[in-house]
């Protein structure tokens, strides 16, 4: 069953608003990579920009510049154990999606892999910004296609309907945090 | 009662790390203003460094880029409310604190005052980037001084010890979600 509805563009920025941890793939010349990565988020809402770190020893890395694309997917609580296990490994060439089982479809309007079972999807192309990228591990990135599983995000909302479909926000050593309690305030 | 106890600089990015938002004090010239900013995250490690969002039609903009300094501050969940109000005006040259009766205390690294009561404080110097500033409205600042409530941070963690104190994560439109559940996950 596949529960992924397109996310407006215009509103892609909702799905990383609350700050969740994420997964990374990428793919160049035929070969691909997939990496946890807690250090992304949005920078602009139309057309959407968002922003992700990707140290420069990564493999990811050397994708990423090659193919100037990736997608940047959010594992559920579920998938917890998953994104560790690809966060652990800078990968080297060796083929983390077959050692460690993952099931993928393609991606839409980019060249590159997604992780079935992610409650959203924003497939990117890179703005090129050497200097950024040089200095800082940088990229900026434009959100050219976005997806999420509607039992989980609608009408530009997350609703967690059970606690295996929440999304997670990394600490560190092998520590998460569930996105928790949703609860609502009113402007004064 | 004060908790709060200094944070090792090469720790700070643990304080940013799952994602919360985030309440922006900044100073310049003797007046101070206050807002939400939800697009803040970690940087680098040692020295850390951190990126904001910072719109250019806010007055925060204009005295951030006077001072090249700002601190970032964790509101808890009991501040949400202060969160959206500060966040829901961009202020002009109106006092929010006395606005809003916001209680504040002095930064120890940068000229700003904080707002009293949250769990974690990251005081910043901006690192010079025109190019990013003007094309993207995106500063980076070093942390320069770091310190998290106890209660909450401690050990290089954080461990909420009640829900009023946990951090918080902005959707949109008033609608927020706690920090949830933590849980642990080990290494394949």
């Amino acid at each position: 069953m596949n529960h992924l509805k397109d996310v407006p563009l215009n509103k892609a920025y909702l799905l990383l608003n609350h700050g969740p941890s994420t997964i990374v793939t990428s793919e160049h010349e035929g070969v691909a990579n997939v990496m946890a990565a807690a250090w992304v988020m949005p920078l602009d809402f139309d057309p959407p920009k968002l922003m992700l770190v990707l140290d420069r020893n990564t493999w990811s890395r050397h994708l990423v510049e090659g193919s100037a694309a990736f997608v940047i997917q959010l594992p559920t609580r579920q998938q917890a154990e998953l994104t560790l296990a690809v966060g652990s490994s800078n990968g080297g060439e060796g083929n983390k999606f077959e050692q460690l089982d993952i099931r993928t479809s393609r991606a839409k309007q980019v060249e590159a892999p997604i992780v079935d079972g992610c409650v959203a999807y924003l497939e990117c192309k890179v703005i090129s910004e050497p200097h950024n990228q040089e200095k800082y591990d940088l990229f900026i990135a434009e959100v050219v296609a976005a997806y999420a599983d509607e039992r989980a995000f609608s009408n530009g909302r997350w609703h967690f309907p059970s606690d295996e479909l929440r999304t997670i926000h990394y600490q560190a050593g092998g520590a998460f945090f569930a996105t928790g309690e949703a609860f609502q305030v009113s402007r004064g």
